[in-house]
C-alpha cells in the first residue's frame, strides 16, 4: 500500500519544477532548508532570499502548479517527488552526496526538484538495477549493432535500459530493450509530452507500455540546450553504471561520462575501429588511465560490473585434478603463483587484499603475480577483483 | 672503426648456437660462468656439467661451427655476439636482468647465445628506437590497414619496425616500413636463410635492403614450434615497446605480450570492433587493468610512448589569454583545478608527483582533479604524465 503524498507538497514541487530551470544548487539548498511548501510560498510571495528570487523572477507569478498537474494527468503522467514511495533514492542520493554550487554555465550536480513520469514501470525497481547507455546521435551501423546486442542482452537479464530518446545510440538502446520485452526509460530533455526528436514519437509511445518517459521540466517544456545538459546528470544518476558506445572526441557522451565519474558510477566504454571518428571519444576515455573507464565488449561484461555477482554465471563445478594443457599450466607455476592461484575462488571475485589475506602473500607480490596468471588464462578479473578463469571451471 | 671479435669467440658462439636450442637458462649461466670458448670446449669434450651435457647431447659431436659460419657468409649473413660492438645491449640487457630458470615447456627469458644477422642496417641503432609489432596471421582488412598506417608513420619518424615475418599483421608491418623507406627487422624463427612462410621470401629479400633478418638458430634451421616461442622473447626484447594490433583470445601475440611485461617494456594495444574475433584478444588485454596495457590508435600514440618526448611535436606557442570557449573553460575552473592547470607544461609531460610539487597541491588532490581537466579537454595525458592539451596550444 502506497503512502499518498500530501497535496500541498505535490502542488509546491510542481510549482518549483516550473519556476526554476533544472540543476540549480541555490534552489535545491533553499528547498532542503525550508521544505518545498514554504519554499514555494516564499518565492510566490517574493520573500525568498535574493539569490532565489533572481533565479525565479521570470516565472514566479505565471507558474500554475494546478494547471501543470492537470496537463500531466491528461498526458497520463504523474509527479514523483522526494516524498513519494517510488522516488529513486539510490540514484538521486548520489546526486545529493556530491551536490555543490554550480560553476558558471555548468549544470550543478543536484537532485531534481521533482520528476514528471509517464508509463507503467516502477521507478523504485529501476533504481535498483539499470544501465544508462549513451552515445552519438550520428551513430554508425557498427555502433547501433553493438548497442542493440548489448541492450537486448541486458534487458533480457532484467536490467533497465536508461537513455535519452535521441537518434542513433539512444534509439538503438531503447528499441533493443523493447525487443527483449525489457524495461526502458527515456529521460527527456523537454516535457514528457514533447518527444524529441519528434520523429521518435512512436518510440516514446512504445516505451510507455513497458517502461517510462521521465522529465525534470513540466509538461509542455521545450528541449532547450541547457536542459539537455542538466538532463545528462539524471542519466548518469539513474544508471547503476553508464555505458558509452560511440562518441566523437567532443561530445555530450563525454559530459555524461564526467557526471558518472563525479557520482562514483562505473563508467564503461565500448571500443571500436580506430579508423572510426565515432569511436575516437571512446578510445580517448579508455586511454586516459586516470579516468578509470572500464572496457566492455558485450552485455556479459556490463553485467559483471553492475549486476549482483554470480547471478548469471552458469552452474559449474571445479575439477581439482584437471587434465592436459591445464594441468601443465598449473604444474609450471612457481610457488608464489601457485599459492595466489590456490587462494582464489571459483565464482566470487576477490580483491588483491583478500587474496593476500587468504594466501599469506603480501599484496604487492599478489599484484605482481596476477598479470602472468591472467595471461596464461588461469585467472580472470572483473570489476571487483579476481577469480579462477572459466576454462578451469569444467562443466559438471 | 669496429673492434674485431676474436675468431675463437666467434667459432665458440657459432658452435653454442648450433648445439643447444634457444632459450636455455642452463646453457646461458654456464657460458656466463666460464666464458664462451671454455663452454664450447667443455661441451665438445663431454666434460661440461651434467645438465649442460644432457641439453647438448644430440648435436655436440656433429655441430660444425666453421661450416655454419661459411654457410652464413654464403647467405650474406654475419654472426653478432655479445662481444661485438653492434650487440643490442639495451634490448638484451633487459633479458639478462630478468633471466631465471625456465619452467618446463616454457622458453626461459635469457639473452640469445648469438645472433645470425643478414642485411645492411645497424643493429645498435635499432636497439635505440624500435617498436615490435605483433598480431594475428589471420588478420582482417581492418587489422592490416591499421598496421600499415601505424608502421608507415612510425618508420617515417625513424622508428625501426620489428616483427616476425609471418602472414597478416607481421607482413603488413614490414611492408609499411619498407614503403616509408624506413628500417624493418624480421626476427625469424628458423635460420636467416629460411624465410617462413616461404611465400614471404620476397618480403625477406626486401627487408635486407634497408633492414635486417635476424635469427637465433644457425643457417638451415627449420622454424619449429618451440623456436617460434623462444623467438617471441626476442621480439619483445628488441622493441622499445610492443604493439599488439589484432589477436584472438588465445594467441601467440599474448605470449609476446607477457614477455613484454616481464621485460618491463610498454605493452601497447590497438582496439577494434567488439564484433571481431580478431580483436577479442586485444580487448582482453586492455580490459585487464592489472596488466597495464596502453590503448593506442595510431603512430602518434605509439611515438608518445616510445619516442623521446617533444621530438615530433609541431612547434607551437601558448596563448596566455585564449579567446571564446577556452577562456570560459579556464574561468570556470575552481581554484584547485586552476592551480593544477597552471602547473602544467606545454610540451613536456609531468607526473602527478611533479605537478604536485609545482602547484603545492597534494598528489591525491592532483589525481582527483585531473580527470575533469581531461574531460573538459584542457589537459591531455601521455604515458609519462600530463600536459596542457593541444587545443590550448594555438599555432604561432
Amino acid at each position: 500500500m502506497r503512502r499518498a503524498v500530501e497535496e500541498s507538497v505535490l502542488l509546491a514541487r510542481a510549482y518549483l519544477s516550473r519556476v526554476c530551470e533544472p540543476g540549480s544548487f541555490v534552489l535545491w539548498t533553499f528547498i532542503e532548508r525550508v521544505g518545498p511548501v514554504e519554499a514555494a510560498r516564499a518565492i510566490r510571495l517574493g520573500v525568498a532570499p535574493l539569490e532565489v528570487m533572481s533565479l525565479t523572477a521570470a516565472r514566479r507569478s505565471s507558474a500554475d502548479a494546478a494547471s501543470d498537474l492537470d496537463a500531466a494527468e491528461r498526458h497520463g503522467a504523474r509527479l514523483v517527488v522526494p516524498e513519494s514511495d517510488d522516488w529513486p533514492h539510490v540514484a538521486f542520493g548520489a546526486l545529493e552526496r556530491v551536490a555543490g554550487p554550480s560553476k558558471p554555465g555548468v549544470c550543478a550536480l543536484v537532485p531534481p526538484t521533482a520528476l514528471w513520469v509517464r508509463g507503467h514501470a516502477d521507478l523504485a525497481r529501476i533504481d535498483a538495477r539499470s544501465v544508462a547507455v549513451v552515445g552519438a546521435r550520428a551513430a554508425t551501423p557498427y555502433g547501433t549493432h553493438v548497442t542493440a546486442e548489448m541492450c537486448f542482452g541486458l534487458a533480457a537479464q532484467g536490467v533497465a535500459i536508461v537513455s535519452g530518446g535521441a537518434y542513433g545510440i539512444d534509439a538503438a538502446a531503447h528499441r533493443a530493450a523493447l525487443a527483449a520485452n525489457g524495461i526502458t526509460v527515456i529521460v527527456s530533455a523537454g516535457g514528457v509530452d514533447r518527444p524529441y526528436p519528434p520523429s521518435n514519437a512512436t518510440l516514446y509511445e512504445r516505451a510507455l507500455e513497458n517502461g517510462l518517459v521521465i522529465a525534470e521540466s513540466p509538461p509542455g517544456s521545450a528541449p532547450h540546450r541547457s536542459r539537455f545538459l542538466s538532463r545528462n546528470r539524471l542519466l548518469a544518476a539513474l544508471g547503476t553504471g553508464v555505458v558509452v558506445v560511440e562518441a566523437a572526441v567532443r561530445s555530450g557522451a563525454r559530459n555524461t561520462a564526467s557526471h558518472a565519474l563525479a557520482l562514483g558510477r562505473p563508467l564503461m566504454v565500448v571500443p571500436g575501429p580506430v579508423t572510426s571518428a565515432m569511436s575516437a571519444g571512446c578510445h580517448q576515455l579508455l586511454a586516459e588511465r586516470v579516468i578509470g573507464a572500464i572496457l566492455v565488449t558485450g552485455w556479459e561484461d556490463v553485467l559483471s560490473v553492475v549486476g549482483a555477482i554470480g547471478e548469471v554465471l552458469p552452474e559449474d563445478g571445479y575439477v581439482p585434478h584437471p587434465a592436459g594443457d591445464l594441468r601443465d599450466d598449473l604444474d609450471q607455476l612457481e610457488p608464489t603463483s601457485r599459492r595466489v592461484f590456490d587462494a582464489l575462488l571459483l565464482r566470487r571475485y576477490l580483491t588483491a587484499e583478500a587474496i593476500s589475506r587468504r594466501s599469506g602473500i603480501g599484496v604487492l607480490d599478489v599484484v605482481r603475480t596476477l598479470p602472468s596468471l591472467i595471461l596464461t588464462n588461469l585467472v580472470e578479473s572483473g570489476a571487483s577483483g579476481y577469480r579462477v578463469a572459466k576454462r578451469v571451471q569444467a562443466p559438471r
